[in-house]
């Protein structure tokens, strides 16, 4: 299932999500921060929730978080910086889209090492599951960003891939990164310190 | 003393500061988020300190936050959304100001309410303090925002009546509040939730 977007508008809402540093193996909350953009230029919003390292519950609770801000009325698409968050709290792209009725771009601006993902997964509880969660984000595509000679990767769930394109070039209006994840991982970054400092 | 700026360039990096929500007389650390904007624009960076709630070490936390930051040498101008953070911990501008080497302009949406203010302040210790640090900042000035019908109220330390005017047209991209201030609101709101939560 795909939604057909009649345009991509100038001003489509979209909500970037990225997660803070963390102490691995540390058991603590990771903070994840959603950056709300119009376009590719003003932010209109901050979210935030936040997930247990290498837990399982990345997915509800992102979802969650979007569910119930007061921008959700108004949001389009949702872009995550991979699957992965908090290290291996993998999101469930299909249950993400079905739970939220939102289409999602993950992108990543390297190609995943899916090899040494899936070896660093066995160490952990629940590996097999892990991995297939990690696989319902389909096919990985080389797309340009800004400029055609900037390429990103990407993965879609309820999108066409023009339609994709069309949003990642409108929202990347300073890198190769779409401001929504730019933004969002400047934010993360940025708490992180005060965070993991309180603990 | 004042700092004369030979021209207030399109690009200046200046850095908003403002405080997240908090619970008020709980004795809690209240994260104080600094933005630096690249003009009116571009997002260049987050930063994050924690003050006390009615305590007295938002000058040092902020300042040092500052000069910490990888961003510290690019930055021409502090903003700050008035001078009390976290309750009545007030910032003494003075301080800062000779502290980070940097102008500062205080920005608020309305006139502050010193009768107000002042009275509130009694009830604290050092309130004698808190109240010449207040008045530190000096004359309050109405000034057009990104229209001339759009008047927002500032005060300002080692820098031009005419260049705080340019840097505050500059910078308001979106509303009547510069967009380094604007933002670091609303980052400040977003990550309120978790803050408050964690505790």
């Amino acid at each position: 299932m795909e939604r057909h977007f009649r345009a991509i508008k100038h001003e489509i809402r979209v909500v970037g999500v990225d997660d803070a540093a963390f102490l691995p193996k540390s058991n603590m909350q990771v903070p994840v921060v959603g950056v709300v953009f119009r376009g590719g230029n003003r932010l209109e919003g901050v979210m935030c929730t936040q997930i247990t390292v290498d837990g399982i519950d990345a997915t509800q609770n992102i979802a969650s978080m979007i569910k119930t801000s007061p921008h959700y009325g108004q949001l389009r698409v949702i872009m995550l910086d991979g699957v992965t968050f908090g290290g291996f709290n993998i999101v469930d792209v299909t249950a993400l889209y079905e739970e939220t009725n939102l289409p999602i771009i993950v992108v990543a601006r390297e190609k995943p090492d899916f090899a040494r993902i899936q070896q660093a997964l066995s160490k952990l509880p629940q590996s097999d599951w892990r991995w297939r969660t990690i696989q319902k984000a389909g096919e990985i595509l080389q797309v340009p960003s800004r400029r055609e000679s900037e390429r990103i990767y990407i993965q879609i769930v309820g999108i066409s891939l023009a339609d994709a394109r069309k949003v990642i070039k409108l929202t990347s209006t300073y890198s190769s990164i779409p401001e929504p994840l730019r933004v969002a991982h400047m934010i993360a970054s940025g708490i992180s310190s005060i965070i993991i400092h309180r603990r």
